[in-house]
């Protein structure tokens, strides 16, 4: 027995590569996306009510994951990469399904034409990720502040970030061509440390993420015990269409 | 383009049919379930960690809900049945894909020869109901102290329960028959008052639900401005196994 999913909309995401995106909703407050509805989905009486919802869950599809045959552990890139864990207790995208859950902030539901469409911020989606339902955020049932998981008890340690000069005068111009907030969208992405856990921050070595259609580059300093990123160049790419 | 969606597995569930099922998860703490798995998602291996987490959202699909083409409003019972809302504001059964989600409690990670069934509680799962995905909650990402929902801001308010001498007699023996704490259960749900809301409370009129294999009946008693329910049965039947 089996089920035939059809998407109901799609995302279209400042994350257009996989590399750099938050591990889960809500760390980073910054990051914006819309999601989009394809008919008969996207007629906006199937939305009435619902701005008077702050948070929503969207399911979804990893779309960009594809595994051929069901593997029951999993590496947590947050463990260090050489620790597993059973799948079920993680929320890795490599699981039976492929499905994807991510609670989001409502920031409007915008109408155009009789026909919906969201804007949400504090997300984790890839651009392109194909959405399979939406459903509201109900505090009284879903937040649970009793809740404990000792794997994951709390966010991930922020590093502090700084910008080169000349990152940040890029910074500025591509924000302001882009229209969006780009400082503190990534200085709350890198904050989060994306380098896989098992390589030590090289200051030799060079990362890069794409953002919207731009290449942001850093490299990790040395401070005794501490280290952080410097972010030393915003560039424009041409990045293909999700 | 579509998915196909494979069920990991099945709940057994106290919840033999749909009437009288909490209308979200967390409402009725006593209500148990067991999730067992189909090969080859039963594995140990895939549950490992699992019992670090003390609540796990569980991904099902309402299979008891059949709808031939998309309604984009519904008319949620807690509204009265008389006032519509968009589906999507809502976390209705007669949706796409007919994708349900529920927060509940892991009781316990039971291992046998190998193989993994999870016990819960607080659900609010019909019996074989298909699950096709088992995630850690993340109270870091998942607990939203902050969120707003002014369709549904609180649970709904609890009526008083009362049981008959006799139906209390029953109620006694068929809990220690099935190994259950039925009057708590029994207070539980039918304190959340699930006769249709655009019915009034009738003292004539009898309603019942079933439970494991049991039919409860009950009657609504009046007294001034308030109403409350009184068991009036508790009597085994023989229910199809699900």
């Amino acid at each position: 027995m089996s089920y035939t999913l059809e998407p109901i909309g799609v995302v279209y995401s400042c994350f257009t590569t996989k590399f750099g995106i938050p591990r889960q909703s809500g760390l980073a407050r910054a990051a914006k996306a819309t999601i989009e509805f394809y008919p008969p989905f996207d007629q906006a009486s199937a939305f009435s009510g619902l701005s008077q919802c702050s948070h929503l869950w969207v399911e979804f599809i990893f779309h960009e994951f594809h595994i051929s045959e069901f593997r029951p552990r999993v590496r947590p890139p947050r463990l260090g990469g050489n620790q597993t864990l059973g799948v079920f207790a993680t929320r890795a995208p490599n699981r039976p399904n492929r499905l994807g859950l991510s609670v989001v902030k409502l920031e409007h539901v915008e109408i155009e034409k009789g026909k919906a469409r969201l804007h949400i911020s504090g997300h984790d989606l890839l651009n392109g990720t194909p959405v399979i339902d939406i459903k509201p955020y109900v505090p009284y049932a879903d937040s649970l502040p009793e809740a404990q998981n000792t794997i994951a008890p709390a966010p991930p340690a922020l590093i502090p970030v700084r910008f080169s000069p000349q990152a940040l005068e890029q910074c500025n111009h591509e924000g302001t061509r882009l229209g969006q907030a780009l400082q503190p969208l990534i200085e709350q992405l890198l904050g989060q440390d994306p380098r896989p856990q098992y390589q030590t921050p090289d200051p030799a070595r060079r990362y890069a993420m794409t953002l919207f259609d731009l290449d942001v580059a850093w490299h990790y300093w040395l401070e005794g015990d501490t280290h952080g990123v410097e972010v030393v160049s915003v560039n424009r790419v041409t990045v293909p269409k999700g």
